[in-house]
């Protein structure tokens, strides 16, 4: 059900390309993948598994990047740009613009009287918002949404339903924080007196700033005296536990199921791979990138790649695992030896 | 409180076993453990840990396997049978039916005007169903779910309470899905611009084909353009991350915090163990056995047991480890040997 | 916003300290940082990686244990005790009570008329409690909680926002749980006829004994025919796994995204680190501590911690791990030798 079109013209403007090869005024009406595309549908090629599919594509139009080369025989139009990646993207944002508030507040809405509503602020069914929150102009908030007493939510900010955002959290601009995920939430603090846990009440908030990013069923935990901080641009998966105290940098991406614990800081433009996890306390230098699964157990102080638990240099866990699985024949080999 | 019964004989043709000692008109009223059973209650020997519990049992009735010997002494009825773990579920099934709906839907549920519910249709307190969702015959919505547009439920599903499908995802008949799950949130799709993350609009859609069991708080992403599948029987534990793209393979077994990157292709009959990992773009076999904490980085291209990070031949792993304890020993031989 | 103020002699007693210097009238308004606090405020030395902090603080009064060294030329007062965490805790409890019951129901909150609720409960708004639920004195339920029938939640429990308790789940006094957690969703059971998973009634409960804290976004499964017990003062973190009949021992604290696979039987004052998981059907003796990440396969025996997958006793793990990351050293010598 195609509802928009533009022209090669146009998309080649959007995307900061080329026009290689294709009538400028023809036009497109949506995206595809290099497999699925058909009719006036564009495709893009970025990952090289898919390669192949340049050859068969029935798209109308394919994003390509300086070096990739054309087929023989295709037919597809082409616009090269630096990052085919990029220009899907922005294709696709033009096709699927980002939800919108509506503007209206659904009657079975709970809201404090206290509760400052800026205007065209989406409020929908089942909502609870308690005292002194302060929701900027454009936000949208999703079904069975709960908001603490004091937050603040930045202007076009989105929570899909079910968000819980715990008392005294400020969320910058542009905050996007998919359904069944908790901010705010007690960090796991307690003194061991010897024959008891004491808890220690997290009076800390969350800040998330500007253009954070926030998956499904994800928990970031209050600050326990200080506050807990995702800086701007961090975009975080599933599932993802952010400890009391951590502080992630700028424009960091945390993939699902990865773990920070408490009071560890990590640096601008950082990677974490799925299932990752960071011990407490440490400090990862902007550019640290941390493979699947790994478990960083110290500073890292220069940018690059770890893995493996404890982490160390991607390219040493990687030799140091071919020899893993070789671990037998070693074995055998200095047996014969000894 | 024992509310039903059931004879030797009918238990018999309900697990299709014979019935080997004991009074076929002498009845049972419920189910227990080999250690707990008691009175008039059937139990089961399967996990061969708890063998020793069958001397001392309580049962009225014990489901044995055709091979198990009855001990000495016994006095307890015995139905022999292919597989007891089969018979004692087909036997609580009996005792403790799935949950059926009520035919009720609460008045605090806010569902919008375009809605088609077909007959006995059970909706509870603070639901919201957004513009054309088709909910089928015999569906149970529990309480706080929040149902996106154009999303459909099949007949005889059962959606617990505060569970999130997003719009346009499609469900099967007899979906069970527990507490806390969020079907359909945005994929995690990013282009890096060099500067600035831009995000993917996630277009495509979640199928979930008939009989699929999701657990709690598991997440399921919406497909970046095409859709993310979960075939007909596959289950799914408690935490698991399902990216965008994936298509999990007819029943297939997922255990709890086991997570799967974007466009990967799992078989049917694949199991998964807890905490377990799958990297993006990959194809597992049918039949592929993935151990507990596991990381796969490759296709699977036979089926078998992986184990290990990354994951090799099960057997494989299970010598390297079992070495791997062995490192420092290794290391003095060869310190000294060299 | 400083609110209470305590004097040094009254801390020193709220503690079980020894004022050493300072001005016993003189008064703290709040606790901070090393690097923080100041004015009136009070902080404590207590992760020895903050120890430089202590030159430069400008805290009113700071918490030392009684080996601590108060350098030269410092001003603050300071108060000995055993162990300075634990009387920062205390402190924080002083300044930041636990919050307490408002004794109001909130009229959207939909509960069934044969709950009991005792005197001074607060009900919050969107709140759904199904019939035959006891709720004791002083209890907290957050918006949008679900509780099933039949559960009984003991006094001055807290369940933050959108907690679903399953039916007949018991919890003790004191039990808080932060938002999202599931108690009592079905545990994962089938048994495989050779063709279909059947799935096993999930009738077992969920029993949280008294002083139980569970953080956001855990789920603890039912029992499948027995119950699933987290024992008196047990401390659970966010996103953890709790599968069918496990049993946690009293005062066991079990740090994120750790998970726990079924009828596993944990001793008292076990610990597990971040991401650690412990396979099904297994014991562990009181005091067992689990390493981050560790996989545990086996019964625990002796108290003591274990690391690594398959976990080894942690300092056998420390020496091997130091060692695999010298494989390839160890591969080089091996070829030179051979």
């Amino acid at each position: 059900m195609p509802e928009k079109s533009i022209t090669l013209l146009e998309v080649a403007a959007l995307v900061s390309g080329e026009l290689i090869r294709g009538n400028p005024e023809g036009y497109i009406d949506g995206v595809q993948t290099l497999a699925k595309a058909s009719g006036l549908q564009a495709t893009f090629l970025s990952n090289r598994k898919y390669k192949a599919d340049l050859e068969t594509t029935q798209a109308a139009l394919v994003l390509l990047s300086e070096k990739d080369e054309v087929p023989e025989g295709s037919k597809f139009a082409v616009i090269k740009l630096a990052n085919p990646y990029v220009g899907f993207a922005l294709l696709q944002q033009y096709f699927h613009p980002l939800k919108t508030s509506s503007g209206t507040i659904h009657p079975s809405a709970v809201i404090h009287e206290s509760v400052r509503i800026a205007e065209n602020v989406q409020i929908d069914a089942h909502v609870c918002i308690d005292a002194d929150v302060e929701i900027a102009a454009n936000v949208v908030i999703g079904s069975g949404c709960v908001i603490g007493a004091g937050c603040v939510i930045g202007e076009t900010s989105i929570l899909h339903p079910r968000v819980v955002i715990e008392k005294g959290s400020i969320l910058g601009k542009r905050v996007i924080i998919q359904s069944g995920t908790v901010i705010g939430s007690d960090g796991f603090g307690y003194a061991w007196s010897g024959s008891d846990f004491i808890k220690i009440p997290q009076v800390g908030n969350v800040i998330l700033e500007d253009d954070v990013e926030i998956g499904a069923n994800t928990c970031v935990d209050r600050g326990a005296i200080e506050d807990t901080i995702i800086r701007a641009g961090a975009k975080l998966d599933n599932l993802i536990q952010i400890a009391h105290n951590v502080d992630i940098g700028e424009r960091s991406a945390l993939a699902g199921q990865s773990g920070f614990a408490g009071s560890t800081v990590i640096g601008k433009g950082c990677q974490f791979g799925a299932q990752s996890g960071v011990a407490g306390h440490l400090k990862l230098v902007d550019g640290s990138i941390v493979g699947a699964k790994a478990g960083v157990i110290g500073d890292i102080k220069e940018p690059g790649m770890v893995s493996g638990f404890p982490a160390v240099p991607h390219r040493h866990w990687l030799k140091a695992s071919a020899l893993f699985d070789r671990l037998p024949v070693i074995w055998d080999k200095i047996k014969r030896l000894g």
